[in-house]
C-alpha cells in the first residue's frame, strides 16, 4: 500500500473549514482525480468522533459544494476523514498527533492552518515534533500580518521551519475564473494586447465593492480596515495581472518575476491626499466588538501610479469598501477617447458575483446623424448551467493546485513584502496628514470625496 | 409665392417608384422637414389622372413605407404629386412638360431617372427643351453603363448637359445604416482604430449573399452577371469605406478623396485564377429571359490586394451571389492570431437583414484549464423597435440628401471609372485562361471554388 498524502486541517471546526474547505474537497473527490486523492485529518478541540464529525459536516457540504450532492460520493469523501481532537496550543499533544500518523502511514503533509494568525507559531512549535512535517507543503490564508514588521516576522517563524516553496499563501481571489481570465483576454486578443499601455488607456479602475459590513467579524476588522483586509492582499494581486508584462510562461516563476516588477514599480505619492481616501460607514461604530470610537476605514479609494514604461502617467484606481449599494467585483479598462467629448471605449472584466466580460464602443446613432450612441455588449461566463457546472470554485481551485504543487497562483512572501511596505507608507502618511476616514451612508458608493479624488482628474467612476 | 423644387420621376409607374422613391417620399413628408419640400412631378406613359395615380400609389405606400401610414400625412403627401403623362422617349413631348413647368411656377428641378440607363439620352436630349432643367439635378440608378466603355459614354452625354456635381448616382448601399457606420467604428474606437491595418488583421472578407435568383430580371441580368450588378458598384464602394484612410471630414471632397486613392491602390493581379472564382447556380439557364447558353455568372468571390502602406499584403475577399443558403451583407474583420492554433479575434459588421455588430475574442476556457474558448458579443442595432423607427430606409435618406445637395454618399464619376476599368480587365483575364463559371447547388454558400480560393492562403469564409 502507497503512503497516502494527508490533508491536515488545523481548525477544523471554523467556519472556513466547513463552508470552504469541505464543500471544495468534497468537488474534489467527486472529479476523482486520483494525483488529488488524500486522507483529510481534521484537528479541533471540539468534542467530535470521526463518524460524528463526518455527520456534521455533511450538511455544510450539501449546502456550500459547487456540484450537486451525491450520497455515494459523499460516502467516499467522508471515509477519508478522520477527526483529531487536540489543543493545538498545547505543544505535548503533538506528539500524540505524531504517532496518529504513524499508524496511518502517513506519507507527504499538507496543513491548513485555518486559524487566525497569531496561532501560527505555537502550531509551527508543536509540528516540530512530528516526523517529516517540516518536509511538508503549509497553506495559510491572509491577513499575512498587520504590517510589514508583524508579516515579516510571522513569515520568519513560518520560514524557520518550512521550506519557502512549501507556503502556500491563499489568496482566494486568484482562484476565480474571471481572475485567471484577465491575462488570456490581455494577452490572446489582438484588439487588447496592442492598446494595453498608457498610451491608449485612460485609466484602469479595480473595484471591489461589499453590500455586507463587517457581522460577526468586527473585532478582527476594527484592528484590520480596508486597507490591509483588501488592498494589501487582493486587489494589488489583481492590479499586477493587469500591469504586468506578458511572463514567458505561466510558471510560478515567471509570472511571479513580471509580477513583483509592477509592485517595484508602484510610487508612493508626494501628496497623499491627492491619491488616497479612506471612508467609515455610518454606524460603523455601533458594530458588535468595534470601538465606539474607531478610526478604521471600512472604505479605501487609491490612485496608483506605476512607474514604468508602458504604464507612466495613467491611474489606476483601486476602491473597496463594505456597506455598498452593490456587491460587485470588476476590472475597468477605461480607453482614451478619440476625440473631445466622445465616450471612451469600455472593457470591464466582472469577477464576481457576475462572471463575464462587458465591452462599450462607439457606434453611429441610428437615423439621419453622425452623433455617436455607444454599442454595449455583455458576455457572461457563468449564466451558463453547464459553465456553472465545469467551473470549480475559488477553494477547490486552489486547494487541487497546492496538492499538485502548482505555486503559480499563490501569493509569494515578496509580492507579500513590497505591498506591506507600500501600504504601510500611504496609511502613514495619510495619518500624518490628519486626513480621517470619511463618514458615508450605508447603500451608498462610498465617501463623496472618493469621487473627487478621480474628478480632480478629469476622471470618474465606473459603475 | 417661393418657387418650388420639383421633384420629376421619369419612369414613375414602375417599380422601383411604387417600391423604393415614393415610399421614401412619404417617409420625409412624415418628418416634416421644411428643407426637404418639393412638389412630385410623376411622369409615365400609363393612363393615369393625378387622382388616380394618387389612388394606385396609396397602397404601395401603405405596403412599404418604413413609417406608419397615417391618412392625414399622405393626403398631405399625395397632394404634392402630380401625372404627367407623355411617352419620355418622344423629344417634342417635352415642350409640353416645359410648359406645364412654367404652369407650376418651378423652382429648382431634380430629375429621377427611374429608366433603364439606355433611355438616359433620350432623357437628356428631351430635357434640353425645359427651361432651366440643366440647372437641375439629377439621379440615376446602376447600372451606371454596363463597361469602362459604355459607361464612360454614358457619363459623357449626362455631364454634356447636367453640371457634375449635380449628378447623383444612387447606391443604395451607401443609405444603409451599418454601412454609414463603418467609419464610425474604426475612427471613434481606439481598440478598433490602432488595429486597423495590415499589421494586425489577416483578412478583411466583405459578403453580399442573397437567397433570392434573378427573378423577373433574367434579362437585364443575363446581359450583366454578378461583377457588374454587385461588385463593381455596391461592395467597392463598401471597400473603399473599410479601406481609406481617415477622412479630413466628412464633405465630399475628403471622403471621395480617400476612396479614389483605395481605388488606385487596387492591384490587378498577375494570375486571376488564385484571386477571383465566377460562379452559376444550377437551374439558372432554365431562368425566363435567360441565354439557355449563358455563361453569366450569379455568383463572384474575389481576392483584392490595396497596395498602399497600410494594407499591403493583406487580402481583401470579397463575394456575392445569388441563390445562396442565407440573404446576409456583412463585413468581417478578421484579426491576426496572436498564436499558432489561435482563434482570431473577430469583428464583424453586419449590414443587411439585421443591423449590428458581432464581436468575437478568446476568453479561458471555464475551469481548471488554460484552454480558450470565445466569448461571441452580439449588438443588433435594428432590433429595438425605437431604432427601427429613428432609422431611415436607404433610399429615404439618399432622396433627402439630394434635395439637400449632399453628395458625400454617392458614387462619383472618377469612382465608377476606376471600379470599371478594374472589373473589365479581371473579366478579360479570367476569360482568357479559359475560366468557367463553376456551378453551384441552389440553397449552398456558391462554388467549392470561392472555398479554394482562400484555402490555398489559409483561410476560410466567415459565416
Amino acid at each position: 500500500m502507497n503512503k497516502e498524502q494527508i490533508f491536515t486541517i488545523f481548525g477544523g471546526t471554523g467556519d472556513l473549514t466547513f463552508r470552504k474547505l469541505l464543500p471544495a474537497l468534497y468537488n474534489i473527490e467527486a472529479a476523482d482525480d486520483k494525483e488529488l486523492s488524500a486522507r483529510i485529518v481534521v484537528v479541533g478541540r471540539r468534542d467530535y468522533t470521526s463518524e460524528s464529525y463526518r455527520e456534521a459536516a455533511r450538511g455544510w457540504v450539501e449546502k456550500f459544494a459547487r456540484l450537486r450532492f451525491q450520497k455515494e460520493t459523499y460516502e467516499k469523501f467522508a471515509g477519508r476523514i478522520v477527526y483529531y481532537r487536540m489543543d493545538f496550543t498545547d505543544e505535548n499533544a503533538y506528539e500524540g498527533l505524531d504517532s496518529f500518523y504513524k499508524k496511518m502511514q502517513a506519507g507527504s503533509h499538507i496543513f491548513y492552518f485555518a486559524v487566525a494568525p497569531r496561532f501560527f507559531s505555537a502550531i509551527v512549535k508543536g509540528l516540530k515534533r512530528v516526523e517529516g512535517a517540516g518536509e511538508g507543503k503549509v497553506v495559510i490564508e491572509k491577513p499575512f500580518g498587520e504590517s510589514l514588521p508583524a508579516a515579516a516576522k510571522l513569515n520568519e517563524s513560518m520560514e524557520a521551519f518550512f521550506k519557502a516553496d512549501h507556503i502556500y499563501r491563499i489568496d482566494h481571489y486568484l482562484g476565480k475564473e474571471m481572475v485567471r481570465n484577465i491575462q488570456i483576454i490581455r494577452f490572446a486578443n489582438p484588439i487588447f494586447s496592442h492598446v494595453w499601455d498608457a498610451e491608449h488607456i485612460e485609466c484602469i479602475q479595480i473595484s471591489a465593492m461589499e453590500e455586507v459590513g463587517v457581522e460577526t467579524r468586527g473585532g478582527y476588522y476594527d484592528h484590520s480596515g480596508a486597507l490591509k483586509d483588501m488592498v494589501q492582499n487582493h486587489l494589488f494581486q489583481i492590479l499586477t495581472i493587469v500591469a504586468m508584462e506578458q511572463p514567458e510562461s505561466m510558471a510560478v516563476e515567471d509570472m511571479h518575476r513580471e509580477q513583483i516588477k509592477v509592485l517595484k514599480a508602484l510610487r508612493i505619492p508626494e501628496d497623499i491626499s491627492e491619491h488616497m481616501v479612506l471612508g467609515q460607514y455610518e454606524g460603523y461604530r455601533e458594530e458588535p466588538a468595534v470601538n465606539e470610537n474607531s478610526t478604521t476605514e471600512t472604505y479605501a479609494a487609491l490612485r496608483l501610479l506605476v512607474d514604468n514604461d508602458r504604464w507612466r502617467g495613467m491611474p489606476f484606481y483601486v476602491r473597496t469598501g463594505k456597506k455598498l449599494g452593490t456587491r460587485e467585483m470588476q476590472v475597468a479598462i477605461v480607453f482614451k477617447s478619440p476625440a473631445e467629448g466622445v465616450e471612451p471605449d469600455i472593457l470591464n472584466i466582472k469577477i464576481q458575483p457576475t462572471e463575464g466580460v462587458y465591452l462599450q464602443f462607439n457606434i453611429k446613432k441610428p437615423g439621419e446623424t453622425e452623433e455617436l450612441s455607444q454599442a454595449k455588449m455583455d458576455f457572461c461566463q457563468n449564466c451558463s448551467l453547464v459553465n456553472r457546472m465545469n467551473t470549480p470554485e475559488a477553494y477547490e481551485r486552489l486547494l487541487g493546485a497546492c496538492m499538485r504543487g502548482e505555486r503559480s497562483w499563490f501569493s509569494q512572501w515578496d509580492q507579500v513584502e513590497i505591498s506591506w511596505s507600500y501600504v504601510d507608507e500611504v496609511r502613514k502618511q495619510y495619518r500624518q496628514k490628519g486626513l480621517p476616514a470619511y463618514g458615508y451612508r450605508q447603500g451608498s458608493s462610498g465617501p463623496e470625496e472618493a469621487e473627487r479624488l478621480l474628478k480632480s482628474f478629469g476622471h470618474r467612476w465606473f459603475e
